[in-house]
């Protein structure tokens, strides 16, 4: 970017500027803050990316991150739910609220709306494996309510159909703090498909 | 944050969101995008940053950073005028504007206004050895519009004041596109006080 700047710091700017939500700005900003707290921000950063590098892996069998030498949580038998998410992201979305307390299983992704039978890279068979060998007593579909997120919520529905476990579905209508003056016809219609007796005091 | 996750992404998260303009929530998409391009992202960061901890020191001379086994720019004799800055954020702006070619010294500071003639942390002493060995012609003042950055800018110019140099300063007035009306005394004060003669085509 500047003649007078060194490689390194060149390199590290693109980089940087690579990440999500930051541009070459930000990543200046945030390059001069690292310049500025070498021992207390390069050498950690650099030294735990590393180990994340060595030691971070997917589990095989429910698609969430884990240490190579320790065993993923899912090995517990402390739940009897699973919940089944499209990516760690909304894992950690659910993980926050702290609403679900029990298992995941995160698909890596969703089946493509143009081929619904296409699942090469999800995480599928390993869960029909997990509800049966877990003695597993519900199956939570917490995918996205676009259409793919449904069509592959369909798809392991299909898939479990054999299996004894019960399969529930995260519940869709009105957000919270939803006008329905702007609510699009899908939510609108769902709300009103969905409508559930008014409970008196 | 979840006792789903891996000690390695949550000391990474942690480390994140110290980085400035970024949270826990910024954090976390950021780390999620890591995770996804191992080979493309986590590994040439940890590098970089791993190089950078290693090679980029600060100049003695002029306070910019180099490459700890590379000649600093500011050893070449291509200009005779050397642009006094704060720190290396102003040297990066001044530098993506292209309007100063020149050489650059970074003081890595401003004067504590309380006790102006402490310089302690401040570059100084090697401005004016600069300035008498590279036979400079100008000194370009390019400190803050604040108060510590015109204390400094005094200080600098008191220091240089036996040295045969041109001491210049960068202009003060309205900003481009500043509306009168919402203009602050300081500003107005120094525009009325900085006035030209209108040149007429």
């Amino acid at each position: 970017m500047t003649d007078k700047n060194v490689k390194e710091i060149e390199d590290l700017i693109k980089i940087i500027s690579k990440l999500p939500g930051l541009g070459p700005k930000s990543a200046k900003r945030i390059v001069l803050k690292l310049i500025n707290n070498r021992e207390d921000l390069i050498k950690p950063l650099a030294n735990t990316l590393a180990q994340v590098y060595k030691n971070v892996i997917r589990c095989k069998t429910c698609g969430n991150l884990k240490s190579l030498n320790s065993k993923c949580h899912c090995s517990s038998s402390a739940y009897d739910q699973i919940c089944v998410v499209e990516n760690i992201a909304d894992m950690w979305v659910i993980e926050s609220t702290g609403i679900y307390k029990g298992h995941y299983h995160i698909l890596g992704g969703t089946l493509p709306v143009s081929d619904s039978k296409k699942d090469d890279g999800l995480l599928v068979s390993s869960l029909i494996n997990r509800v049966k060998t877990n003695s597993i007593k519900e199956v939570i579909l917490a995918t996205s309510a676009t259409i793919e997120g449904q069509t592959t919520a369909h798809y392991i529905q299909d898939i479990l159909k054999n299996v004894e476990v019960k399969i529930s579905k995260l519940a869709q209508g009105l957000p919270v703090g939803g006008e329905i003056e702007f609510l699009d016809d899908g939510t609108l219609f769902s709300a009103f498909k969905n409508r559930g007796p008014v409970i008196s005091d």
